[in-house]
């Protein structure tokens, strides 16, 4: 009889907690090969500091419940890296850690780097023949881990973007009277997969959002200002999106145009994002009514847009990953494939960590259309199954009530 | 039998089309006193160049049960004022278009500015001695019509920022091994009522978020910034919610301080928010991991954080104007009286709409506590009836169903 430990790493999602939950709930199922479900608070890097829970006390109070619709990291996270050298004093502390507790499996939810934490720890007990197991849980609403087909978080992130967006396309068009346009800037500095959602939004051709802008391809803001020209004639009350991350194709940020330069009259450096600077570009060229929204923090923390395909595929990444564990599995994550677009079908298989960590992958430029303003119909097929179906999360007194540590 | 008329107009909510839904199914349903309902298509300024549809086929197709959650104003709005100048010949024009279409009775959704158009086509109806009845249905988000408990809007606005401020105070804690400052930027530029609403969010005592700044109290920077770092000794991770109004009590707003001066190197001027300009001061002060997060558009257009109270109570304006006018009200605005807080009971009058256009209801000064810097017990109880319930809202494909003008 062993223990088994988890612990989360990275930004937040909406559904990282549903993965917890997971991990926790299965646990403590398999009673005949695990003693007690340990939480790491802050990731490895507070295990260090041997902040450390144990989680069955949570499951008989109905706080585990509760944990699942919670957004946010219950345990508490970390962007703490392990030394590349494996040779370092951290090893064999952390593994005089983990026998102390007499842990026998390793759950780490996160994303690439978390990933990349799983890989260390699994080579290094290779290299001292320990027989802990060690497996990543995916999560990232950036959806840009390889070896799987999509990532839990994604979901309810994209979700979140539509929904979002098509509330903003009729907010900008009451007026409808008045020509506009209204940049939305959306999460992915590198990869363009939550950018990309905001096309569920359109409900019919030319509807908004019109122009879709991705960090996959190169930003040319002549060519932006010409195409939201155009694109006004048609709908008046113009709504784009484009991903924090859009750059010129040479490594240049289009929201580095803008930061480090302008100051206030006190003297403080002003910071600004890509959607704040093209609001200024297409003010000064076009001469039109302009704003710009940055969706920010609440795409990776609403629990109002939770998609319960998102949510019950972050639970069952929990799941099946305790299983493979006990099944022998070491330096591996979690990872979807699907079988069957529609109706829509997804296995659970497991894949090595070493061929994830610090990789990320982007959308196929093939899927990005119209000289890089658009979305094809193949990233609809591929989105849509995964926005389906609400959660109730629990209320009380008017407001969602979650989980959180006292 | 005479047709009766209803326009939007002003910024939308999130409940607005509920008041509609009401003025048209109870004009329906009234069909011994009413023909039909005419909606006018971007407020009076459509009317005048006869944007006009008939809203029974709506009611007819079920379309109408679809606009009572959409969010935004279904028939559009404007910002046109009438002239103060009653002889105007704009005046004369409208009352023909209004004979014209045989109408009665006139509907107008709206704010102060609104009121302030059905002050004087009621005006001018006495001085031409019209039988037309003018109807003002509130309507705002910022909450500050005088002469009514609360208004229609305020609700869900409310819930909307409530919700979403203990998801980013979550999101904020993640990594509670690091002081960090998350400064979230509310709507509201010269009253507070929503920014106060942020209050409904802390769970118990110095839970975030913990400093909650108001227009409505000069903004003191060095007292925020010791304000600030004391406040972290105890909450590592602070939320501080202000408004976008926030000013220095003689005028100038805070977020006057950064704009007009900044500009990028194309040469565009940049312009920022209040939560830009003190996330960059607090920076600069106190060296500190800080964020600002603007909550912009979706505060008033968000429809997953309907508030049943709201909604309801917006429907019941719509039906109670219809009532008072035909009645034979005119010149005034459906208003809310608030018999008893707990239970919360709520009954229905109407007011002088000459003493509520134009005028600004801000959040009580008692009501304001600790140096500016909190809200006392009497607000909560006074906005805890009204974020109440949770709304269903249709789905398609995943994502909420709305209602548009095709």
């Amino acid at each position: 009889m062993k223990n088994i430990i988890v612990g989360q790493s990275g930004g937040p999602t909406a559904v990282i907690n549903g993965s917890l939950y997971g991990v926790v709930t299965e646990g403590l199922r398999q009673t005949d090969a695990i003693e007690t479900v340990f939480g790491m608070i802050n990731g490895i890097e507070g295990f260090l500091n041997d902040q450390v829970i144990d989680m069955r006390p949570l499951s008989e109070n109905g706080e585990l419940e509760r944990i699942r619709t919670t957004p946010g990291a219950y345990l508490g996270s970390c962007r703490y890296k392990l030394p590349e050298d494996l040779t370092d004093a951290v090893y064999p502390q952390l593994f005089e850690k983990f026998s102390d507790r007499n842990i026998g499996c390793f759950f780490y939810i996160g994303g690439n780097d978390s990933m990349d934490t799983v890989s260390k720890l699994s080579r290094y007990a290779a290299s001292i023949q320990s027989d802990i197991r060690f497996i990543g849980i995916p999560k990232t609403i950036d959806n840009d881990l390889v070896e799987t087909d999509h990532t839990p978080g994604f979901g309810s992130a994209a979700k979140y973007v539509a929904s979002t967006v098509r509330e903003i396309a009729i907010d900008a068009s009451v007026y409808d009277n008045k020509k506009s346009v209204t940049i939305v800037e959306i999460m992915g500095r590198h990869a363009g997969w939550l950018t990309a959602a905001s096309v569920l939004a359109r409900k019919f051709e030319k509807d908004n959002p019109v122009l879709i802008y991705l960090p996959e391809v190169a930003f040319d803001q002549d060519a932006f200002i010409e195409k939201v020209s155009t694109a006004l004639e048609t709908t008046p009350n113009l709504v784009v999106c484009i991903s924090e991350g859009i750059n010129d194709g040479n490594g240049t940020f289009v929201c580095e145009y803008a930061s480090d330069v302008g100051v206030d009259n006190f003297g403080h450096k002003m910071l600004t994002g890509s959607g704040k600077y093209l609001e200024n570009l297409v003010k000064e060229r076009l001469g039109i009514k302009v704003r710009s929204v940055e969706l920010n923090v609440s795409q990776r923390c609403s629990s109002a847009c939770l998609s319960a395909a998102d949510l019950d595929e972050a639970v069952c990444a929990g799941t099946y990953g305790v299983q493979a564990a006990l099944l022998g599995e070491t330096g591996k994550m979690v990872s979807f494939q699907r079988t069957n677009d529609n109706p829509y079908k997804l296995t659970y298989t497991t894949a090595d960590v070493n061929n994830i960590c610090n990789k990320e992958k982007g959308v196929p430029l093939s899927w990005i259309t119209n000289d890089g303003s658009d979305i094809s119909e193949d990233f609809i097929r591929y989105a849509l199954p995964l926005i389906q179906g609400n959660v109730e999360v629990p209320f009380e007194n008017g407001l969602p009530a979650f989980a959180f540590r006292r």
